[in-house]
């Protein structure tokens, strides 16, 4: 329950479960073992949107459709010309994914106008509750496709051809599920953007906090190492004679998570390595590994990146007589949110006994695109073991119930202020 | 030059160069970079045989061939219905092999059947030169197919049905190069059977050797090794808090090496691994990589597998709390040759003054099926830089001159023996 000023607030708990619950039906992409499969611009992310919508409708909201599918409900202000205030996050999901991730930021919004509808509250700025097309890049690469054009990113001409394992792209997928709107739909100029969302790590369980004040996103960088070595037989190549591509990159993958863990501040992470021939009795000649660096200072990452690790990987290589090719291929800067926002979502939190922490993020989000325009803020509640982008991504509602009241009274102070 | 009794008895080293030359040019699958690729019974291997059977007749050696295709060229012995001497190797290759795997031990045994006519020396026994049909594998698994097949490791029913990545059958393909002969053309009890081949790895190149006797065909043991974490995003997921899969077999990947390095009578090889889902920014929940032990003796493979590596493995997947199941899909024990051929070797090059050394084969050779049935034993020479299965495969001259004289007397012994 929040005092407004001009009567009372509060968050309907059952109806954003009952919304949550609507939004992952097998029909819009629910699967069998409880997660969540529905890629941007398909059939079911279609559907979801057109409930969406019906949402946005009954809640008084006006919808608008931009030209990259971002789908924009607006709550009217009294001053017609202020920029709005945007509270949103995505309804689509990875493959096999989990029912929070993004569906619960859009909930969230819904329930910040439905609670401001209820309480009779008009405000200064108008409101947006978002939709953001593609946030996942699980089908349209890079992720945050459609945040990113809306903020001048990418241009629009790029964003339409975007390429799906299939070959269609984004431009004909938008057209033929009925969501290409018109440029002149977007906000333009926004006053400020405010985003829930599941942590979808393990810190704020293991702290028992249940409100996540994002302090930012961290910088990444993406990096492919490639490790030659010489291909020789199984059998006849005595073990100190090898020249081993696999086994100096296993050196190389534990070096890396050895030495991220000793620092602290980075996370270092191989999700993909390729060995060649990959033949069972081919000493391998050659292996390509992905490394995934992540932190909250730019001058940690390169640090790490041009001295700590490469020292290491220098060492490894000369005792294993291979030599190796490290290039980043993706590096985006750390982006930290509005110190504004954050710290009064700090007092919010202390004056109704929420437990609170701060923290970064470590994957990416819409709103990071959005800070580059506007005072932007997110607030994550806790994950369930931490995990997410799997079918058993959960978040336990009492928490949810406590960020949403302090993202209500974010936006309806943003949206007053 | 070597006194047989019957007269002068040489090796003509230009012979077998003219006659490897001609077995490796373009039209037979000899490759641009000086390789070969000649998978079995594609038509570069028929053509390849046609000319090995031309050139048996030309040495008025009767061609045989059975039904897995093997090919004999027989010289008639005193005792027609004693069994013979086999001399041979195999004219396939694997892809982007070189030109001297199976073929040099082709050219030599062509020469052993060369020098004995042109010393007009008849034997007592018969002797075949022999092609075995797809030693390598690379085509049809397993290697030393037909080999396997002649002395009853496998059925032929079975063996004509094996199937390529393209869907042909080794049945249809043999018939298709007309190459399907009748099982009555298989010599049945054989005397003895010899094979020279390269070494493949580096021992005698570095140790100035010209001959190697082989002992034997270590035993082998294929594993799978599978390895289960804990999926989750790359970004929010504390360095301390990962269950990640592949640094759990990275780690298992350099304890193998390491263990099997420090033991000195092991091999350990991983060529192939698969993390999955292979997404960059995934921690992987899931590892499987394959295990390639090589050894003299069962029982040092056996401990190895039961007991050293399996306390490492299990330490490293406690200490990265992740599961793992090692299983083992393939065991061969170690095929020791006969002591009696192998004496008389060393006795023989000590009296020629070749420098000769005892050494295991690592690799598979269809001499180890044979071994089952009759004394077999090979004869290695070097392998420039120890390369084998690539273009640049090379030996010295000067040293096969070595090892085809000893090859020559050791037939020529055991036919009249």
């Amino acid at each position: 329950m929040v005092d407004s000023g001009e009567g009372p607030m509060h968050i309907d708990l059952g109806r954003m479960q009952r919304r949550l619950a609507a939004l992952t039906t097998p029909a819009l992409g629910g699967t069998p073992g409880g997660g969540m499969h529905r890629l941007a611009l398909t059939d079911t992310d279609r559907d979801a949107r057109d409930l969406f919508v019906a949402w946005l409708r009954e809640e008084g909201l006006i919808p608008r459709i931009d030209d990259l599918g971002n789908i924009y409900g607006r709550r009217a202000g009294t001053g017609p010309d202020l920029p709005p205030v945007l509270v949103g996050s995505h309804l689509d999901t990875v493959p096999g994914g989990g029912r929070f991730d993004g569906i619960l930021g859009i909930v969230a919004a819904l329930e910040v106008a439905s609670a401001l509808r209820e309480a009779s509250v008009t405000t200064r700025h108008p409101l947006d509750v978002v939709n953001w097309t593609n946030e996942e890049g699980a089908r349209f690469t890079p992720a945050m496709l459609a945040s990113g054009g809306f903020v001048g990113a990418f241009a629009r001409d790029w964003i339409d051809a975007r390429v799906d394992r299939d070959g269609l792209t984004f431009g004909a997928e938008l057209t033929r599920i009925g969501y290409r709107g018109d440029e002149l739909a977007r906000p333009g100029t926004i006053a400020a953007s405010l985003e829930l969302h599941i942590e979808q790590g393990p810190i704020l369980e293991a702290s028992g906090e249940t409100v996540g004040i994002v302090e930012g996103v961290v910088g990444i960088r993406w990096c492919r190492v490639t490790v030659h070595g010489q291909s020789a037989h199984a059998g006849p190549t005595p073990m100190a004679d090898r020249r081993d591509a696999l086994v100096a990159a296993a050196r190389m993958i534990v070096a890396a998570r050895d030495l991220a863990r000793a620092r602290g501040d980075i996370n270092a992470t191989v999700g993909q390595l390729t060995p060649e021939p990959e033949v069972i009795n081919v000493i391998p000649p050659l292996v390509t590994f992905s490394l995934d660096l992540r932190g909250r200072e730019d001058a940690a990452l390169d640090a790490f990146l041009a001295h700590e690790l490469r020292a290491l990987f220098d060492t490894i290589a000369a005792e294993e007589r291979v030599t190796y090719d490290l290039t980043i291929e993706w590096a985006v800067p750390p982006t930290p949110f509005a110190a504004a926002i954050l710290d009064r979502a700090e007092i919010l939190c202390a004056e109704r006994g929420y437990r609170a922490r701060h923290l970064w993020a470590g994957a990416g989000h819409d709103s990071q695109y959005l800070a580059r325009i506007a005072p932007a803020a997110m607030l994550f509640v806790p994950t369930i073991g931490g995990l997410s982008h799997c079918e058993t991504e959960d978040a336990p509602w009492p928490a949810i119930a406590e960020a949403t009241d302090i993202l209500l009274t974010l936006a309806l102070e943003l949206a007053n202020g």
